[in-house]
Parts: structure tokens; C-alpha cells; sequence
């Protein structure tokens, strides 16, 4: 038979856009790799130069990139990288997105829309990724608008065990700033242990007219030390109005816990001034220093990133990191 | 210049799979026209024949496939139909799917499971359509599933509106049978004026070791005509569960609101042997006669579908239907 | 250089549908592997659910359907199976479909009909799969209709050396069923040692009106055991019509053989009242206890689909398996 | 509501190929058009070069070429053609194949054989083509290896329609020339108003061993008029080796007919030299004027192509232009 | 025949991004007609919320977009509103881009860079879009990278006619800044009846070692009126180098002529230091108040685009307004 | 868990189609391989027929063709080349086009016209192939045409390396014959160490009316060594006359250097009665006997190609075949 034959082998590399270069930094520790080097800048009107340092033909690449503001650059600059690594011969291209751009608008809230975070899972199919891994979508059907295989990966055990951990003796709810997030309260109740549940309804006030909203608790949170959980916090407006509802309520103490910490302003200078207890968050985004407070608390996603690497490498598991759970 | 000019015109056509002749011939007689002649049978084996008896060329098709059990009969039946409008030249192809096949698997609840409801969308896709039309989408995620454009119609005028005629004199809650929908119930209690609203909480005994849920009412119900409103009904299991609770908290009494009346066995017995006053539905599923009851009304989506269908074929406005909502 | 390398490595997986346990039991055991554990079961409206108990990342999934009665089922079955496969990171997929669906709809017969066939090609590509195996397709060009590879099996080999060792001795004519199949019959001659050839001829029966069809033996059959072959037998209607004729016209005896069982009713009866000897086929298709009879003799197909199987996974030469016909 | 308002109209454009000019003139006579202006012409190297000499912008297109010899030249001119309408703005294209390019190899006879029949299909929908006409494809399956609409034109009324003229006052007799084509030769026997059926049959000569093929006469042709039918004559072998062994069965005389003249070299030698009585053809590919002999006679496809451009064009039916079979 | 029949129209629709408003406003006006009204606005991480105050369903829709900086916030937008046209059931979708986005990377300049241009086409595919308009793109073969219509507009005339009329009695040379763009040059030439060509080659000086470059000017430019011609001006570096290299070697004065101002820092710092006699460019990008000075003369590009829109909606010939040439 | 796990291995094979079998045989010993056995013959009317005598399942081919006049039957071999080595399950198929077809029409000189190097790359794609290897792209843009990989070699380190050795005592420029083709006799002069550049600039001859072109050389070529630089040679007027230009300006010698020796009629005449003192080209086009004459020196792309097929199949660098430059 003619031909030459010769045993096949497959290699790990991790490239990073320079969105979050700390986060690719602590994955890369935990993976025991060098971030592949990379040259990227812009032009002056903004557009995007990459070129890798690197031969990358016949890789198994995992492409990082976070999402904060500006968040079209970087989703651009993560398009562009995949297209280079798609022509530069990488075998395989998993594009990691801690935090999924434009996951909010995962549907025609009414008509004349356009549903964006379809339009992002088609536009990283487009740019040549065969596979992605994101953390905690907003909406679990996220997943479906990208084709191919997804990894939804779940901050809630690393964010509940910290709770646990600092809180567990305390008399604790967990609650939800909006009745459509509930589910995701019901899980971290049920991590918790089976602790109470409670949830903020927005009502129009009947006695004043126009926009007027009023947060109404429902369910019993007097005296509880409150987790509230969110997936996001963007401006932290709804969620300080959240914890002030609670407060008011008779709860003992408000602690927001929540993956994503986007914390557009005003965010900080509204949970400074507020009296919520703590902010727990992951690094999915980077905070600024210029943004960082006292109360807040930044647990790293990279150890769990690391591990859904690997096992998407080896081809093990990763439902098993979560016990079956997606 | 050389060649043949005419004016172009366009012509609407509606046809209709088996699962469900009577909604299709209501919709016909709404815009006034005929169903497009068909013959359709079954080989012994389930294979399906379709063969158009008309011309379909060049033609604005609307094809019509209710989704009732056998569902995967009428869903392959619908894709093969569309196949042969593909191949006999029709210019445009709607699919109206008033209950989508697959909504409720709209996304990946655990591991290694499929996401059939984006499934559905990609074969309709494979199999030619152009648009589709449905009515209350178990998730409206599932508007970005498809690619092309949805008409996401609801029937929550239709319902809503015989609720205020029939009980608006009573002291009405809305009430959502679990946490995940509340968002519908907001919009209910939006219709219906602000009226009051409740959820059902599954929590797990804490008495009773394995399986055994219990149903907490969260909000306010007692000496209320509750609203109970879902969009479907199964097996009827959990809704008369939640029924009982309601009850049991002090509701006045109960009446369920639902958009798609699978009432898969024994879902009638269940209801008939419940304390439920009234089950309002539409017949976006048809209601065999064995499975109709005395409490049992259903009203017709025809005329919503028509003036959908009619708004299309004459790129009038969908969202005006609903005042911009969708 | 950065990076991870490793030895890459494949591992083989069969996974099967609900259609015919026993036929994957036994294509399991030829390959010395154990069928991947699948939860599935059907939502009262005939939704299906299916979940895999075992990591299938990274893996090199044959996943094995029959396609009998309820056929629709069992297509959507084996789509919902591959998505699920493939958005668990399966990394190559090959669908097994032994009849494969609606083959007979391979062609327009007249206008506005759909080529069912081609759809089915589409969906399944559409659903995720990689490449397709199946036996005796009704017409070859069908396998054109899949655009990726799709090895065709012969169960020729099998069924041929059945009879040849059984009837061997006696003078044997290969008798086609309808000019359509002549071909079929040629290699069946050819197997056979060069054995006679006839075929029946359908003409219209000129002394009486409407519809009638008197089947006319083209060919010498006089004294000789007739093997009668076409790739499936439905009802058994045209077959034992056929073979009706052949011993009218003064064959010794007529002997069936044939690929696909699909016997719908009244295939059983018909074939048991019938003058016909044996009726030989594989168990593509299962043949449920009420519709076997004495004279019916079923040949497994699984050691020729193991065999492809690993011929697939080992980049072995399925041509080879046939001598290099296709 | 902003904008511009007008009423659409269409126009019909008829573009050429340069394999077969006198065809085009004649369909463009049949419709009462002029062939759309073209410059063609080839580089030195064989590279094609077109362009249009008016605007097509918005225009419903047929774009017409044969496939003689040397076949990939037209195929690769006819797929530039509809690169360039195709940005040159035709709003449709419809790609006009009288005889389908490679449609001999239409599956795969053996192992690591192409299946050039369903690329050709493909590479028409790479270019942009909108839908196809042909005639008589070899086999009809074809139809599915194109995914959008394929109107598959008869030439047998026409081809019949002149045999029954001539020769209906003798006593005819179909024959097919191999046993896979017999289902065309019943379409022909029931239009000639179900005269007899015969075919040859290939069989390996067992007195001569390696290669030698008899041909068996299987029907009864002695005395009769044969019409020995085909889709196509290439080097005309067989079909000379037929009509020899129609005479020596006691055939009368031999009429071919088939639609589509290849005549390869040495075609025209061999019917020339054979006792065929007359050869009946159309023009769906050219036949040179050194092709030509006494007995051959041409019959026009353009009616029937400019009738099927007319019902594209006006949305008419196709499928009434043959009764409802296709 | 069922159905409903009525005569098709089309309506013509400007959308337009936020880059640019002033453009969008005079395209309009060429045309008669009122910006579709859209709510968009930006969320403080920088995603884009769109929606259109009017249904477009129906529609011919012609989506003007501007990509100055932050050019990948503006091309966001532009698929954002063109997936919210799709949805939102436009009938055909026009994106005007004038000055293409990442036209300069359009090749691989060295391995492992990515080719952005042929990116930002398929990006505008994904998104929805059926054909688009461009000006001047910086290689023409990026026309190919998009696979649907492209119509390529030319600023030249409107450019050199400027030049003509104010410079026509001067002793014209027109140069080119580099060897890749002479063609350009020549086309200018053409235009202004055939004057002077010259252009600037880049040489390492030699008595200089490491990255040091001399401008040589290859052609005769003494004493003439220099009319430097570029696709797009960044930040004026090499013009300006170009620009005193010609008044080095005797030129009388240096007019530029661009059609893309970019005008990236320090580019108006540069212009205005120079000894450039005038810059003329269009308004495909907008010039801000602080960037513009006295010697920059903007000059309209909205009757090309008003006319070539307007083609494409008649059905018009867009090649004839620039003869043929394209 | 189940399954059988091997170690996955890969083989490289190489195939080559009929239009230059000793540029394949050269390759193959390079790389110590045979070509892989292939029967390949046409059709009367010029269908051509392929079929592999080996199996290739699981292989990673490399299918080489080179395209000569006729370029459209090399075109379509390759094609079915490869829908062949598709359906015969190779695992990944890498076509290698040394001089990439209808590379000259990449663009649209004029309106109506098509890109066929666009198309081109889209016939690849569609008949099945992963990866392409080509030399010397007429214009680099068209890397960005296919969609995948594409390694893009350079034969100027052949060609110049040998100018080098022979010519280097001399006092040598680098032509281009055109301004458009500038930018590669810079890199030309890069390699020779920074030798003087000149280009042939065409000129209306003002004079003479109507068509008449001059031949003005820009840049200093007295008493030089001119090495006349183009990527092709078709019927070699244009070069001719360049020639002819420089040595009427002074120059000393000329010497041609170009990848591709299309030689059309009569450019081996034409060149044979020049004063051009050597023609250097390479292999990638074969170069018939009756074409060759006595200055013609023809170079080998063999080890080039080779070394590159390695490079993919090892998961090699092919960038550092080149120094970074692509």
C-alpha cells in the first residue's frame, strides 16, 4: 500500500485576546502552558491587527476572550483570531466566552427586533469555530442557538460553596431580584442545603400614575441573612433596589451573589452607598481597579475554565464536573 | 432591450396536513378560500404519500400542521409536504406550526441530552420553508432557533379576553403553576388590569425522604377566583396539583387558562375528577370527542391564524396584532 | 513551543434506537462491545426523550436504527439520537439505517410529489452525522442523495449462499418480479453460476376494461425452481402474484428471498396461503412472533454490519467486502 | 409610512451558451424573444471569458446550454454564465440542461468510484442557479440530486407522436436494448396504445469463456416493426448489437428511437453500416453536419423547452404539459 | 383554482446606522423619501439595542452604515439591524457600506494573520443580507469575497472632475503614492485626458542600515501641479512623506485626492503642517468639526449612492453610470 | 465503559489527476511515495471517468493537478477527483493547484462580467476538498477566495536563487512589465540585495488615434542586466514588447522570470525570434516538446511542493518555508 504512515498526536494551545489578559494568565498557570504569543494592535480608527508568533497547523486551540466594554471590539478581535487561527491550519478551534455576548437579547422582546445573541452564535460559526464553552447564559436555550457543541459551564458551585463556607451558620434565603430568574434560585436553595426561597415582584403602583414601579417581596425573609443572585450585574440598579426592598422587608443582611460582574457605572458607586453586605463574583470580566471596592469579592473562574479545557482535550467529561447537571 | 415583461402578481394558497382538518377549514373559511386539494396516505408501514392536486407554482403557500399525538407522523408529514411544494415551484413557503413540535426539550437540562425543539427548526429549514408562524412558544428563545423569519403569534388576547368577560366581575389572581412562568402570568395580570398574582413553589419535604414535593402557594389567593395559566396541558398532573393547592390555601375557586390542549391520558380524568371550574384552551391541538368534557371550552385560534396569514401575504404589520408586544 | 501534546486515540461506541434491541444485541456481540446505555422514552403525545448514561466525547459513534412500523417514530428517534450525539462532542458520527427510510419515494412520479428519499439524506445531515451505512438501497442513486460517504452493503452474498446451499442441486431460474429489478436478478444469476434468468411482465389486460393487469412470465421457467427476488416485500401482494404466475406457468416451485421484511399486513397471511416454499430474508427489520410462519427463515444481517463497522473504525476497505462492487 | 411605492413587474430573458446556437435561435423564435447579447471567447489556455452585453439587473433568466463534445468546456462556460448573472443582479436563474451533463454516472457502480451525476448538481447550485429544465435525464432519481426545482421534460410525445405517424399502420414492437431500461419502453408500448414488449438480454456465453456476451431476445418480435428505444446513443455499439439481434430473431425492421444523439465516433459509421431502417432523434445536443446520414432524422425539442420557459415564466404548470407525469 | 390573487408591489426603504446621520440625511433627500425611524441605543458595556418604529415587512431595504472609528462598533450595528431586518421579514436587504470595513486586510501579508476583509463579508452573509454597495474598495478583488451581488460604485468622476474643473489649466501630473496603487493612477490619467503619471518607490537607503526608507520618485513631476490619488487617508504619514518627497524634486504644488478620509490623529496635524496646496476628498466617512481645516474640501458621495440605490430598486443598470466600467 | 479504543495513526497518499503525471512522479520520489494507483479515461463526448485502485479510507490526501490547456477538463478531473476520494471516506483531502485556475479573472474589469477565480474556489469547496496548496497566486487576494486553508508558496527563491548564481557578476534591474505587478519585482529586488527597480508604463500614443499604446520604461535600465519578472506567460506578447521597450531604452540584456509557462500560441515563436537572452520558469505547468527551445530553462517545483505536503502532514510550519512571508 502506498503512502507513509506515522503515529497521529495532538497539542494543547491556548491563545488569549487582550481583553482579560489576567484571566488567560491564571487558565494558563492552571494548565501549565504559555499563552501562545501574539501580536495584536489597532489601527487608528479602531480596526484590529493579529498575527501569532507561533506555527499553530494541526492544533487543538482554545480561544479566550472576555466580554467586557467595549464589548463589540472584543467580540471582533475574537472573530478576527478565529480566522486566522481557521487559515493558519488549527485542527480544532474552541472559542471560550466566559461571559455570552449579547446573551440578553436572546429573544424579540416585542417586534421589529433582532434577536443578537443568535446573530453572535452565528457569527463565531461563520468565523470557522467548531466548538465553544461559556459560563452561565443567561437564558439555557443560549445553547441552542450555537450548533455545535457547546460547554455550559456553572459558576454556582464555586459562588455557593464560598457562601456556604462564610455564611452556612447564619438563617439564610435565597432570593431573586425578578420572578424570570427564579430557577436559578431554586438551584442555589437547593445547594444551600434546602434553604428558603423568596423573589421580587415588580407591580405598577396604582397610585401614582406612569412608569411608576413598586418591588414587592414575595415570600418570608425577616430576619434571614438574603442571598440574592443574579447571573449579571450590569448598572446594579434593579439589584440595589432588590436589596433596599429586602431590608425594608426585615431582612437581616442582603449578600448579592452573581457570575458576571459587567458593573457599569454608576454599579460601584451604587453598592458602595448601599447596605448590602457583600458582592460576590467571579472574574468572567475583569474589574478595574478604578471599580473594585471593599465589599466586593472576585473568585476566580479559571480553575473550573482549566478543567473543562482538559477534559475537552482528553475527551473526558464535562457533565461530570457538575454531576450531570447542565 | 429583448425579452417579455408582464406585471407580476401574487397568489395565496393554503394547505393543510391530516392532523387536524377541522382548524385548517376554519382558517380557510376566515380568509375565503379553499384548502389546496391533496391526496395523503399512509404506506403500511407509516411512510407517508402526499401528492398536491393543483399547481402550486409560483404561488405564496401557507402549509398548516397541527401537532397532536402521533407527533412525529405530523411532523414528518409537514416536512414531506414542504418538500414537494419546494420541488412543484412554490414562490414562498410558510409552515404554521400552532403548537411547536419539541418546544418543551428547548434546551439541555442535563448532559448528553439533545435539543430537539432547535432541531425541529433546522429540519423545517432542511426541508425548504421560508417563514413560519406559531402561536405561544413554550420558550420565546425558541423564535431565535429558527433562522428565517417567526411570527410568534399569542393567543393571550383570546384567552384573556372570554376570562374578563366570563369572571371580571370576581376578585381575580393570576396565578403561574411554577416559578419558571411567571413572566406570562405578569403579562396576564397586565390584561386583566393588575390584578393580584401568585406562584406555586416546589419545594422538597423535608419530613418525607425521596421524590416527595411539596406545593407551596407564594403570594396571596385566599377568597380569590384564581387564573391558573400555562402554556399547556399535558398529562394534567401538575396543574390539578396546583388546582388542589390553591384550594387548599383559600382560593374561592379555579380556572385554568392554557393556550395548547395536548391532554395526553389521562388528563381528562384527572381534570373531570378535579374541583377546576372552567379549562379554557384554543384548538391550536384538535380535542378528540372521547377526550371533551362538560367544563371544557375551547376557542378558536382561526381567526388569529387568518389575519396572521392575511397580514403576511400582503406585508401588512404582525406586531400591530399585538399593540408591538411579541 | 507552547502547549500540550499528547498520543491521540480512538475509541469505538455503538449506540441504538428503540427500534430493534435484538438486531444491535447481535451486532454488539459480533464486535465484542457492549450497546451504549440510553435512556428513552416517549412523552404521552408521542414526543421522544432520550439521554446517553456514558461520556460519548471524543468517540467514534455507530449509532444503529431500524426503520419498521411506526416508521416516522423511528426516523425522529435516530435524528434526536445524533443531535444529542453530536452536542456531546462525539467526534464522528455514523448513522446505521439497514432499510434505509422511505427509499421507495426516490424519484418524482408525477408532479407534485416530494422525493422523500433525498429529504430523508438532508435531514439526517442536518441532524449531525458524518457518514451513513445501509444494505441493499432501493435504488442505488439513492446513495447520491447523501452527500457525505455512504457505504452500501450487500446482503446479496448472504441470502445467495443460503439458497445456493439449500437448492443448490435443482434446476434454478432467478425470476425478477417487475422489469424494474432486472438487474438485481442479473447478479443474482451471476452469484449463482449463471443461471437462467425471467422476469414478469405487468400488461394490461385487453379483454377487460379498467385497471386490470395480467402478469405475463417473460423468460423460460418450465420445471425449474424459481428464485423470486426483489430488496423488500410489503404487503406481499405483487410477489405472490408473481409467483402465482410462475407456477401457472409450469415452475417446479418458487422460493422467495429477499432483503427487507417489511410485511405489512396481510403479508403473513398471504405469503402462508401462498403455494410459495420459503420465503428467505435478513433481519433488517425485526419480524415481530405474530408474523412469522414456518416457511419463513430470517438471516442475520449483523455479522456483515460488524464487519463494516469495523472496517470504518479500523479505515479498513469496505469495497472490499464485496469484491469491489458497490 | 416612508418610502418609495412602485408596482413590480418581470421580464424574461433568454441567454446562450455557445454549444449549441441553432437550439437557442429556435427557442428564442418559439417565444418571440432575442437571445440576450454575449461576448465569449477563449483564452489560449482554454479559460473561458463572457460577458453580457445588456443589464440583466432584476430579470427572470434562462440560460440555455448543450453538452457535446468536449462536454467540460460547456459545463464550466455554462457555470461562468451564472456567476455573472448572478452578480450582475438576475433576480432568478434557471439553468436549461437539455441533456444533464454526466448523468451516466449516476452512482457508484463500485467502490472509489464519484457519483459525477449529483457534483454536477451541486456545482450548478455553487454557481448560483435558482432551478434547472431537462429532458429525459438518464435516470430519474437524478431529479433529487438537485435540492431546488428541477421541471424534468418527456421527449417521448414527441418522439412517439412521429413513429406512430410513420410506422403506425405496421405491426410494432417496443424493445428496450438491456434490462434497466424496460420501464421506458412501457411508457412507450402504452402510448403506442399497449403494443407488444420485448428487451435484450446480456448473457455470459458459456461456450466461449472471458468477456463474450450473447444477446437474448426475451419477447416475441418475429415479424414486427421494432422500435428500439433509448435515452441516448453514444458509439452506438450496443444499440447496433440489439437491432443485429432483433433481425436474426426475425424482427421485420429496426426504428431507434431516443432523445438525446451523442453519436460519438464511430457512431454514424456503425449505423450507417447496420440494417436500422431509420434513427429518430431530437436536438438536445447538436449533430454536425458530418454526423449526418440519410436515415436520420431530427425532430425540434425548442417547442417544448419554450413552452416550459413560458410556464416557469407565467407560473403555469409544467406537469399539465404531460398529463400529470413526470 | 383556490386561492387569493393579487398584484405584487415593492416599496423602497432607507435605514440608516448611527456613524454617519448626516449622510443617511442627504441620501435621502436625493431620493425623496424619509430615514426608516429606529430606536437604537447603546448598553453601558457597549452592546447595541435597535428597533424599528415601522413595520418593514415586505420591503426593498437599503441599510446605510459609515464605519469611521469605532469602526467595529458601527459594523456591529450594521448586522444588528440587518438580522432585525430579517426577522422583521424585509424582503430583500441592501447593506451600503461606502467605505468597506477591514478593506486594507484583504490577503495574508505573512502566515498566521487572518484575512478580515473577506471575514467582514461573510459576517454581512450570516447576518442576512442580500447584496450590498460599496465605493472604491482598496483592491477590487474584494467584490469577489462577497458572494452575492456587489455593486461597486467608483468616486473618481466626482473626484477628478473637482480637480479638473479647478485644476484643468495647470500643467497636471498625477502621482501615485506606492507602486501597488498606480493603476488607480492610470485610471485618473484616462480621466484628466491623458497627463503625466509618476509615482513613489520605497527604497532602503543603503548608506542607512536597519528599517530606514527613501521616497524616490519615479516619473517627470518638475514643475507641475501634483494631483496625489489615494483610496483612503489614515494618518497622512506616507502621503505627506509622498507629498514633500514631490515638492523635493520639483514639483510646483501637491493636490490630494482620496475618497476615504479617515483622517485618523495626527492626520489633520500633518495635512495642515504640510505644504499640500488642497485635500479633497467625499464624505463616505464623516470629517468632525475638529478634524476639518481650511485646505480639506469634502465633496458629496449621496447622488451616487441616491442614483445607485435607486438603479437597484428599478432594476436599472448600475454599470451604466460609470460606462461600463466597473 | 464500553467501546474499543485503539491508537489513531495517520497516512499520507498522493494522488494526481492526467494533466502533468511527471510533475506527480517527481513529487512522489521526493517525498519516497508512489502515486496512488488510478484509472482515469474519457467518454466519447469527453465525460471522464475515475476510479482509485487502492482503498483511501481514513487517508490524508494530497490530489495533485496541474492546468494546462485544456484547463476545463484538468478543472473537472480534479473535481471528480476529489467527489471520488469523498465518498471513499478519506479523511481529509488537500488539493493541490500549482497554478490556480482562471486566476486571472478575479475581479470585475467591467460590469457583467463573472469572478471565476471565486467560482473556482467555490467548485472546490463544494466537490469536497478541506485544504488547497497553490504557487504564485495572480493575485493574493484570492487566498481570501477559499474559505479554508490555503497554503500559498512562493517559487521566487527558485527562480531568483538561480538568476542569482547565473547573473549575479552582472549590473542587474528588476522590470515588472506593468505597474499592476510592481510589488513582486520588489520583492524580486529585496531577494537580489536591493537592486535597481524599473516598470513599463503604457501610454496612449497621442500621435497616432485609436488604440495605439506606447511603451514608456520608468526607472533607469542602462547598460543593465534587466530580469523582466511576471507570474505567467501566456502568449507571451506583452513581455515581448516590454523587451523590446527596455532594450530600446538602453538595456544591456533581458532575462524573463516567470512561475507559470502557460506558452499559448505563438509564444514560443515570438520568444524564440525576441532578443530575450533566457526565459527562466518553473514546472508548475508542463511544457510540451514542440514548446520547448534552446533559452528556455524550466526549474522544478517538485521539492517545494513536497517539502510543503510534509510540512501539512506533519503538522509542520509551511510559513517557515518562507522566512514569515506569505
Amino acid at each position: 500500500m502506498s503512502g507513509i504512515v506515522t503515529t497521529g498526536e495532538k497539542r494543547l494551545v491556548l491563545a488569549s485576546g487582550r481583553a482579560h489578559p489576567v484571566l488567560a494568565q491564571e487558565v494558563a498557570e492552571e494548565l501549565g502552558v504559555e499563552v501562545l504569543p501574539m501580536d495584536a494592535w489597532d489601527f487608528a480608527n479602531g480596526e484590529i491587527y493579529v498575527r501569532y508568533g507561533e506555527s499553530v497547523r494541526g492544533t487543538d486551540v482554545f480561544v479566550l476572550q472576555s466580554h467586557p466594554a467595549p464589548i463589540n471590539t472584543w467580540v471582533m478581535e475574537h472573530l478576527i483570531m478565529i480566522d486566522a487561527l481557521k487559515r493558519a491550519s488549527a485542527k480544532r478551534i474552541t472559542a471560550i466566552a466566559p461571559s455570552f455576548p449579547y446573551a440578553r437579547q436572546d429573544k424579540k422582546h416585542r417586534g421589529r427586533e433582532p434577536i443578537s445573541a443568535r446573530l453572535m452564535a452565528d457569527l463565531y460559526e461563520t468565523a470557522g469555530v467548531d466548538r465553544m464553552i461559556s459560563v452561565d447564559l443567561h437564558a439555557p436555550q443560549v445553547q441552542g442557538y450555537f450548533n455545535r457543541p457547546l460547554d455550559h459551564l456553572m459558576a454556582l458551585p464555586i459562588l455557593a460553596d464560598y457562601v456556604q463556607r462564610k455564611y452556612g451558620e447564619e438563617d439564610i434565603a435565597v432570593v431573586s431580584p425578578d420572578a424570570g430568574r427564579i430557577r436559578v434560585a431554586e438551584q442555589w436553595s437547593k445547594r444551600l442545603g434546602g434553604v428558603n426561597l423568596a423573589f421580587i415582584h415588580k407591580t405598577r403602583d396604582t397610585t401614582r400614575p406612569n412608569q411608576a414601579v413598586a418591588k414587592r417581596v414575595i415570600g418570608d425573609v425577616t430576619g434571614k441573612t438574603c442571598i440574592l443572585v443574579d447571573d449579571m450585574i450590569d448598572t446594579a440598579g434593579t439589584i440595589v433596589q432588590a436589596s433596599d426592598a429586602l431590608i425594608a422587608n426585615g431582612a437581616a443582611s442582603v449578600v448579592i451573589a452573581t457570575t458576571h460582574p459587567i458593573l457599569s457605572d454608576p454599579a460601584t458607586e451604587r453598592l458602595k452607598n448601599s447596605q448590602v453586605r457583600e458582592v460576590v463574583c467571579t472574574n468572567t470580566l475583569p474589574v478595574p481597579p478604578e471599580k473594585q471596592f471593599d465589599r466586593l469579592t472576585q473568585l476566580s473562574i479559571a480553575p473550573l475554565l482549566a478543567r473543562a479545557i482538559r477534559a475537552v482535550f482528553d475527551d473526558g467529561s464535562v457533565t461530570s464536573l457538575f454531576d450531570g447537571e447542565v
